[in-house]
C-alpha cells in the first residue's frame, strides 16, 4: 500500500512538532512538509533536538498548492487562521483536513462570542466533524474535514460523556483541569517564565471565561452546564481533569465504572483503572491513552471522575493522528502505540 | 519583657521543623526542646540543614515534665497521640497547649468516625478552641488548648467563610485542592517518591473520603456540604484551593470582593486580590499570608474562589505561632513576617 | 521470522519496566515473562500504568529453568545477584544473557574492591562482553554473555573514547554528571523523597567513591585516570556528563568535532551536535540517543566535551535491547526508533 | 539611631526585588525608593506578589537627584549601565554605593574583553572594592563604592580561597557550577521558558566563554586558572558549585575540613559541614549562607569542594545586604538571619 501523504500547515509550534514526531514513526504515512513562516530553512531537529536522527525534514514556507496536493493536510495553526484558509485550500487540491485549532468547533455565532471574531467561511461548519474520536468514529471515517477537540475539552468530555448518555446527573458539572505548560505554547514570555511556573499553580481564566467551555456543553449535549476552572501546573504536559457532579439517583461506583467500561468497550486508548484506583497524570505523558478513574460520595450523591491525558497526544496531534487513520481505513491505533513516561 | 518559653513534642516532622524554624527567628519567644524519639541526640540542622547557623538545638527524649513546665508546649505528633497525652501534660504542669493534629478539632463521635479511634479525653473537646485565627481570634487569646487547624480546611474556610456568613451560596461546595508533597510528612515511600510524584498529579481520598472534609464544614457551618477532593502536585509546599459554589442570587465580581475585604478588613494575613487577579501558589509559599482572589460566573450564576497557602505555614506551624501570639498578648504578626517566595 | 522469546528476571525496578515498555513495542522479540518475587502475581500495568493498554503481563515468580529455555535472558536485579545465577541459568539452558548489573564488567579483584563481594563465577569474566554498543560491535555479536554497561560509564565513554582513541589528552579526566532521580531505584527513601530532591541538587559519593569510576577507565584505555562526582538532580530521567581535559597539543572545536563524527560515523543512537550546540538533557529523555557536544577553551588548552543520555534508556535497557538486536542479526535499531521528550 | 536611608536604581528585576525583600525586614535600614523605568508607577507587589503585606512601595521614574541624597544607593542594573552612572551619582550626592553589576570588578581592560565594552569611568576601578565579604571586610567597611560580586565568583570563590590561601593545589582548577534559572533574569524568552528547562540541563558558554571566569581568578591569586562551566539546572534558586583541583601534597579530608574551618573561623554565613556530609542546593535557597563539603581521592591526589548559595541572596542581593551592614557599622548579620528553604 502507498502511504499517506501529509503535510502540515504551522509545523513549528508544539503541536506541530508532536505531529511531525508522530508521524516520523507511523508505519502508513510519510510527512512530505512542514510550513513555518518564522523558522523557514531550519531543520525540524534544530528546533526539536529530540527529533533528532528520526527526521530529516526542515521547515518550508507555506505553501498551500502544495499542502493541497497532498493526501491530508494537518492544520496547526494558532486560532483564527484556518476558518479563513480552509476554504482555499479546497479550491487548491484534494487534501481532507484536520484542523487544530478552535475554528470549525463551534456555531459561528458561539465562535464570534468565544473567539473574537467573525467566522469567514461559515458554510462549511455543517461539514467539519468533531474530532473526538471515541464518540464520531463513523462521521470521522468519511468526513473530509476535522475539527480536532481541545486538549480541555478532550480530558472533560470522556470524563463526563457516559453521565449525559446514561442521563445520570443533574445540576452544573465542575470541571477543575491542570493543564500542562506546553498548552500555553512555544513562546517565551513572562507567563511561561520557568520561574513563574516551578513550585506554583495559578488558574486563569476563571469564572467561565475559558473558550473550550462551549465545546465541552455541546459535545456532552443539550443538557450540560460546565463550570470550568483551567489551571497551570508545574509540567511541560498533560490534561487532569477533576469532574464531579450530583447524582440523578443513588449509584455504586461499581455500577458507574460498569457503565464507563460499557461506554468505552471498544476504545482501545481510554482505559478505565479499576476499583479504587485514581489516575496518575504522568502515567499517560507521550501516550495517546486517557486513564479515567471513578468515585462516588455517598453522603453528598456526587460522582466524582477523574482523566489524565498528555495535552499534546490524545489532546492534540496524537487523536488527529488517530482521526487520520480512520479517514484512511487503516487501524485506529497505528504509530499510536506509545506507553506513557513512567518513571 | 520575659521571652515565652516553648517546647515542642514531636519536632522531627516538617511541621514540628517549620515550628523550629520559625521559633528560632521570634522575637519574642525561645525554643527550650524539641523532642524526638527516633532522633534523639541528633542535631535539629542534622535533619534539616536549612537550619544551619540558626539553632543549636539537639533533638531530646520526650519528657513530659520538662514540656508541662514550659509557657506552652506545642504537640506536633502524627494524629492519634494527642488525645491520649494531653491530660497528662495538663496534669504535669501549667503549660498551655497548642496541638498540631487533627485530635481536638472534631466532636468525638466524628472523631471516631473519620480518624478510626475513639477520643481518650472527650472531655477536653468543649474546652479546646479550633485555631483558625482569623474566625476565632477572642477565644483563642483567652485559650489554654487550641486545636490548630489542618492544611486544607485552612485554605477552604478562608475561602468559604465569607460566603457562609453572608449566606450568599446554595448547594454542594466544590472544593479541589492541591497540595504540595511536604503534606505526606517526612517518611520516604513509594508515594513520596521523586519520580512518582515530577511531572504529574494525584487525586487521593477521592469521593468524599478525606478526614479535612468534617472539619471545613463544621467551621464554614450548619449549613455547609464540601464535596473536597485532595490532589498531590509536583510542589513541595502549598495549598492551593478551588472553590466554587452557586450563588444564591446575582451577584457581581466587585460586590464580592468588597464583601471579602470587608469580612477580613482586621486580617493583615488574609490578602484580597483586586480585580481580575488570581493567586499564584508560590507567592504564598515560607510565609504566613492567605492570597484570596475571586471570580463570577454570570452564566451560571456560581462564584469561584482560589486561594494559595503554604500548607506548613499558615497551613500549620505559622498559624500556631500566630495563635501563640495571641494567646500570649502579642502582637499578631510577631515573628511572623516572611515574604513568599518569588521567584 | 520468528519472533526471539525473550524473558526478564528482576523485572518489577525501573529498568525491568523500560525493557518491559521496549520490548511490547519490539517487532521482532517478544518477552514471554518477567519475574518479581515482590510482586508476583500482579499485573505489570498495576505497578507502572503508562504499560496499560501495551502489554498484558503478570510478574510470575523467579523460574530458572523456563527462563534458561528462551532465546535471550535479561538479567534486572540489584548488583550482586547475577555473578551468583549466570552458571545456573548457563547450565539450565540455551538462553543468551545479558546482564544490566555491574557483575560481569570489572576483573575479579576490582569487582570486589568496589562492590565488596567476592565474584563467584570468576571464570566467567573473561567471556563476558563489555555491552557499550558502539565501542564493541562485533564480540557483541557473537557473545553469549554481556555485561550491559553502567549508566554514568556510557555517557561518560561515549564522550570521552575518541579523545583516548586519538591520543588527544592528559592528565585526569573530570566528569561531573548529573543523574536523574530513576537511577536511585524504584524504593521509596528519605534520599528520594520529592522534597528533599525537588529545588535542588545533591553530589554523593564524592572524592572518587562511585564504583563507575573503574568501569569507565576500563573502557577509555590504560591511561585514563577519571575524577568523577555524580550529582542528583531533580530530574527523573538522564544522565548529563560534563568532561574535561587538558589537550595534548592545541586543536580548534572544529578539529576536534571532525574526529568525533569520524569516530561514530557508523553509529546513529550517536550524535555529534554542530558548531556551537550544546546537548539539553531532556531532548534524549525517553530515547536511546546521546547527543555530545564540544568546545574548547584556547586560553588553557582544555577540551570539554558534554554528553547527554537517558539513564534508562541508552543507560541501561536500550542499549540492552541494541545489544540484542545485534547478538540476534537484527537491525541495530529495530525497536528503538522513539524520540526523546520535548517539550 | 536613625535608620539607614537606601535606594535602589532598577528595582524590578530578580535581584532588585530580592533586596526590597531584604530591606522591608532589615531592622535598621529603610527603603525610600526603587526605580523603574518599565514599571513607573506599579506597585511592587503586583510584580512580587509575594511581597504583598511587606510593602507598599511603588516603582517610581529613575532620578539620579533623589537617589544621591540618600545614605546608600545599591544598582541592580544590568551589566553595562552602572559604569557610565556611577561618575554623575557621586556628582549629584553623597551616598555610598554598591553595584551588583559586573561593571566595577574587573580591570578596565579586562572588562573590555569579557563584556565587549570600553570602561567609562575606569579613574574609579582602584577604588572600588570587591564585595566578597568574607575576603574583604576590613576594605569593605571603608569603602564607598563596592563591587558586588556574581553569583558563580561567589560560590566558587567561597570554595577555593583557602586552597589558595594555603598553597595547597596545582594546575587548573575545574568548577562545574548548576544555576538556578532566576539568575537568567525575569525577561520571559525561549531560553526561560518551563518547557525547555523542565526535567532538563543545559550547559552554557562553554570552553571557558563565561565572563565570571576571569572575576574567580583576579580573587583566587595570581596562580589561579579556572576552568569553569555553567549549566543551567531546573530549579528556581542556587548556585551549585562542584570544584576540584591536584593537591601539591598528599592531604586527607579532616586536614583540609580543618584547614577550611579556620579559614572561615568568623564567618557566620559559611557553614564548613562535617565529615561525611554534602551540602544541598535547596538547604541554602533562600538565605545568605554558604554550605561548603570536602572530599579527597586519595587515588588521584586530587580535592573535591561542593559549595552551595542561594544565586539571588549570598549570591547577590544578600551579600549586599551583608556589606552595607559592614559600612554603616551595623552586625553583619542584620536582616540576614533566613533560613534555607528545607523542605
Amino acid at each position: 500500500m502507498d502511504k499517506i501523504e501529509a503535510t502540515i500547515l504551522g509545523g513549528s509550534g508544539f503541536s506541530g512538532a508532536e505531529l511531525i514526531k508522530l508521524l516520523a514513526g507511523h508505519p502508513f504515512a510519510r510527512l512530505a512538509a512542514a510550513t513555518s513562516t518564522t523558522y523557514e530553512g531550519r531543520a525540524v531537529s534544530d528546533l526539536y533536538p529530540g527529533l533528532d536522527g528520526l527526521t530529516e525534514l526542515v521547515f518550508t514556507k507555506p505553501d498551500l498548492e502544495a499542502a493541497a496536493a497532498a493526501d491530508l493536510v494537518f492544520l496547526a495553526l494558532p486560532h483564527g487562521q484556518a476558518h479563513k484558509l480552509v476554504p482555499e485550500l479546497r479550491a487548491a487540491g484534494p487534501a481532507k483536513i484536520i484542523d487544530l485549532s478552535g475554528d470549525f468547533r463551534l456555531p459561528a455565532d458561539d465562535y464570534k462570542k468565544w473567539y473574537g471574531q467573525s467566522h469567514a467561511s461559515p458554510e462549511l461548519l455543517g461539514e467539519a466533524v468533531y474530532g473526538l474520536t471515541e464518540l464520531n468514529r463513523e462521521a470521522i471515517a468519511k468526513a473530509s474535514l476535522i475539527a480536532n477537540p481541545g486538549c480541555f475539552p478532550t480530558g472533560v468530555i470522556l470524563a463526563g460523556a457516559p453521565l449525559f448518555a446514561g442521563d445520570l446527573v443533574k445540576g452544573d458539572i465542575i470541571a477543575n483541569c491542570l493543564t500542562g505548560v506546553s498548552g500555553a505554547g512555544r513562546a517565551g514570555t513572562a507567563a511561561t517564565h520557568f520561574c513563574r511556573i516551578d513550585e506554583s499553580a495559578a488558574a486563569y481564566k476563571t469564572g467561565g471565561a475559558h473558550q473550550h467551555t462551549p465545546e465541552m456543553e455541546q459535545a456532552l449535549g443539550p443538557d450540560a452546564r460546565v463550570s470550568f476552572t483551567p489551571i497551570l501546573s508545574p509540567v511541560s504536559r498533560g490534561i487532569y481533569s477533576i469532574v464531579t457532579a450530583e447524582l440523578k439517583s443513588p449509584a455504586t461506583v461499581s455500577d458507574l465504572e460498569n457503565r464507563f467500561a460499557d461506554f468505552y468497550r471498544n476504545d482501545h486508548f481510554v482505559r478505565i483503572l479499576g476499583p479504587g484506583k485514581v489516575p496518575e497524570m504522568k502515567a499517560t505523558a507521550g501516550s495517546n491513552f486517557c486513564h479515567i478513574g471513578l468515585a462516588v460520595d455517598k453522603r453528598l450523591g456526587r460522582v466524582t471522575i477523574v482523566s489524565a491525558i498528555d495535552n499534546l497526544v490524545k489532546g492534540a496531534s496524537g487523536q488527529a493522528v488517530q482521526n487520520m487513520n480512520l479517514m484512511f481505513g487503516l487501524e485506529e491505533t497505528a504509530g499510536l502505540k506509545t506507553a506513557g513516561l513512567y518513571p
